[in-house]
């Protein structure tokens, strides 16, 4: 069995953002030398999701809207969270509703995606250095 | 170590339906031959879910209702990811708040489940043929 | 490869509650003897959670509150799952938001975690004892 670790790093200048980290979840599954297995892709902050979707544009506003409209940031004092001194009690919850992370399979040494099948990171507290974990294992 | 490798298909003749699965997965367990392994269950189309839950009739027309209520169809016009010309732009919500995939547990040769945990497939933009990636590592 | 399975037994005295389980995965890991792989923690009941955030108070409680007034517990009768005698409809729906379980990277023997990321059981209809299934494989 063979394993491959490899940490992407992001800095999102916005509160909210999404970013298509296909080509490099696909980069790390090239370096890992593994034909058949399993790639996890996991934030290491508790902030963020990644989860996979279409890269469209009025999708990826779709998103924030729905989740900023059902998980609203303001007024910060709405989240218990938020007397430890910080403002994303939000974030805490907008990334459990998006998914936490995905295991994607890796076939014949490549991501085993359907057509429109792309891995994004979701931020949702940005504005700082935030780490996505790939762990993948295979042979 | 083994790994094998199924595609399912659905073709759910309406907008949305929930369609147990767990034969079929346990099916491509059998056939693998992998006696302690990780499965994972993925829709290969974004506007689907793979979940486990509970096959009852009540609870499927119950998350068809609250998701409809939570993410409406109509007015199609609400979803800026609709001026694609699609109009599924719900669906790509749904998805994500229903769960993206999962990944099931092989303990000697067999699905290791709880005595109500059964996989679904769900879809929310059906009327055409679909596609499930099961992959299976192990030995 | 080797593979490891260990079940973990809860009783939340509550309806809803939350429980902080890395100690209890993180031996799992140890007794495994797997220093490079993954690890799946997943609930064997249908109305709970496993998910990965923040160990603080205020959130847990922002968790509860939100997820109450997103899918009410009551009326019972909101949910056509409850006709089967049960009361726990909110319960199925509330397991799929929060997330349905999680895929933990191991590295050099340990769960490969952020800072911040704490393994979590949700409850969301307690008061009886759940099991959740820890499931290792790797080498």
């Amino acid at each position: 069995m063979k394993s491959h670790r490899k940490v992407l790093t992001f800095h999102i200048p916005t509160r909210i953002g999404f970013v298509n980290i296909t080509p490099e979840v696909a980069a790390a599954v090239a370096e890992s030398g593994v034909s058949e297995g399993l790639c996890l892709v996991n934030p290491m902050h508790i902030t963020a999701s990644v989860y996979v979707n279409d890269d469209e544009g009025g999708l990826l506003s779709d998103y924030e809207r729905f989740f900023e409209e059902l998980v609203p940031h303001e007024p910060t004092a709405r989240w218990r969270h938020n007397r430890t001194g910080e403002d994303n009690g939000d974030a805490h919850v907008k990334r459990q509703l998006m998914g936490q992370q995905v295991v994607l399979a890796i076939t014949a040494g490549r991501l085993d995606f359907g057509p429109w099948e792309q891995v994004f990171y979701a931020e949702w507290d940005g504005r700082r250095t935030k780490r996505v974990l790939v762990k993948i294992i295979g042979e």
